[in-house]
């Protein structure tokens, strides 16, 4: 009958808006997911607005949660994890990909490290290194960082192509990751284009090249590694670029759909910690119709030498 | 540009599964909706099965997210409260709902009384004031009590039509309520059939019959009070009978198609506290065709007298 996929997603919820599961969720049950989210926090919007209230779980909570979950035996192809609130959050997600991964060997983990962006820690120092040693455990399948995060993961800056290998290889080899992709690093000397930039161990990186939208978003990065996890699962992680330039393909019409509604209710593009953010939430609910094309793309990949 | 619709839903998140806000969430999605989930509880699983691993948000844990909402001058038309883990929880729902009508007398408080099913309550019965006190307020502006829940509310037993019509006129005048659907109702001597029974005060209610399906479903009341919340907004509450048509009719295609799964798993039905539960969880994410038909339906209503 149906096709089952079912992928347990460990992140933030906020009641308004969409960062976190709430931006992950749609897309992938439009794709055909079942998506069980375990929130780690409920914050009332994203924080980007300067003011939130809410509330987060502490990693005996998480892992308790997931407790209930193996009890029922359910069954999932996939764990994607993002934001998580704490360095013992993290340890918990730790033990539940373990757990996870000795069930079931081929669950694919797409792993977002979130940690921070341009130039900038969001989380507390002492988290760094719990993810490094999920890093190294081997059981990640791939990742997803932004630039600043790769710097702070492999203590590289990323301000030479030559650099930007040097840290993939260094990712690949060191924390035993397979398959990594790098979003939004800002182009050498073009601050109208963002790259992607990804990596299977042993092959050739590529590079997709984009124009850059001169707005604020929050949840992009959560959006693209949720579709990044169904196009991988659906073209192969043998397939990586092909993979990435679907999922970025959907990631770049959901930004131009928000963004031109920004503009329709006079707002040019908005700052953080004001009122203009809610007019740039991430238009998820009405760009369905985007969530579905599957097959369709005009984004490029080429070579990364 | 788009039209935008906005609902906060209050009541709960279980990871797995489809109940409360998993249940509510998604059909409305697919309808336009952008649907701000504040989950009251966050469980592993429903209750149904026997075991369950969670978290129940307090009161002020509730009023301090929805002020943080409030901060950001969020705008709903809706609110659709459900499952709520405590009285102190309805007692924070009433001061939400009383601060959004102040701010918008306009919005429609969809309240569905979850309280118990079948002659057993399982909420504390220091709900019950409670929820009596809220709907006496005049606030509230559509309930969907099932018919245990209207004998819980009102102290009539709907063991006759006769009943039925004296407890509709009860909450119509006692609890200042306009609009009430109970789902649910048995047919008093042919078990293979349920009905809804709705009315509008000072209009003549209606009735819809439709075939049982043999198994045990969770979840199905919230989202028949999710869909109901849509279809009222679109067809307008004047419109109560032809709305609630078009509820019913999506609920039923997705209980069939639940339930042909469960058997291709062959798996006969479910039964509480089961393994087999998993199998007959609603299966909303293989119903999204199903969500985005709006106008057709077979489903007909006829005069309850």
């Amino acid at each position: 009958m149906q096709t089952e996929k079912q992928v347990l997603a460990i992140q933030s919820h906020v009641v308004h808006g969409y960062v976190g599961n709430k931006s992950a969720t749609l897309p992938l049950q439009i794709r055909g997911w079942d998506v069980d989210c375990l929130n780690a926090v409920q914050f009332s919007n994203h924080t980007g607005y300067g003011h939130v209230e809410g509330y987060k779980l502490s990693g005996s909570q998480i892992k308790n949660i997931y407790e209930g979950l193996r009890a029922q035996e359910f069954e999932y192809q996939a764990l994607l994890t993002g934001y998580l609130p704490s360095a013992e959050a993290v340890e918990a997600v730790f033990e539940v990909g373990t757990q996870m991964k000795s069930t079931n060997k081929d669950m694919i983990w797409l792993l977002d490290p979130v940690m921070g962006d341009e130039g900038r820690l969001y989380v507390k120092e002492d988290v760094i290194p719990v993810y490094k040693k999920i890093l190294k455990s081997g059981l990640v399948t791939l990742i997803t960082p932004n630039h600043f995060e790769v710097e702070v993961l492999t203590g590289i800056q990323l301000n030479s192509k030559e650099n930007v290998i040097k840290a993939l290889d260094f990712m690949h080899r060191e924390y035993n990751i397979e398959h990594i992709v790098i979003s939004s690093v800002p182009h050498a000397t073009d601050n109208t284009i963002l790259l992607t930039i990804g990596s299977t161990i042993n092959e050739k990186p590529f590079v997709i090249r984009q124009s850059k939208i001169q707005s604020y978003f929050t949840g992009t990065g959560d959006l693209f590694a949720a579709l990044l996890l169904d196009s991988v699962h659906r073209y192969g992680l043998s397939n990586l670029a092909i993979a990435t330039t679907r999922a970025i393909s959907i990631v770049s019409k959901t930004l131009k759909r928000t963004y031109e509604f920004g503009l329709s209710k006079n707002v040019p593009g908005c700052k953080m910690a004001d009122k203009s953010m809610k007019f740039y939430e991430l238009r998820l609910v009405q760009c369905i119709d985007i969530f579905s094309q599957i097959e369709h793309t005009d984004v490029k990949y080429e070579e990364y030498a």
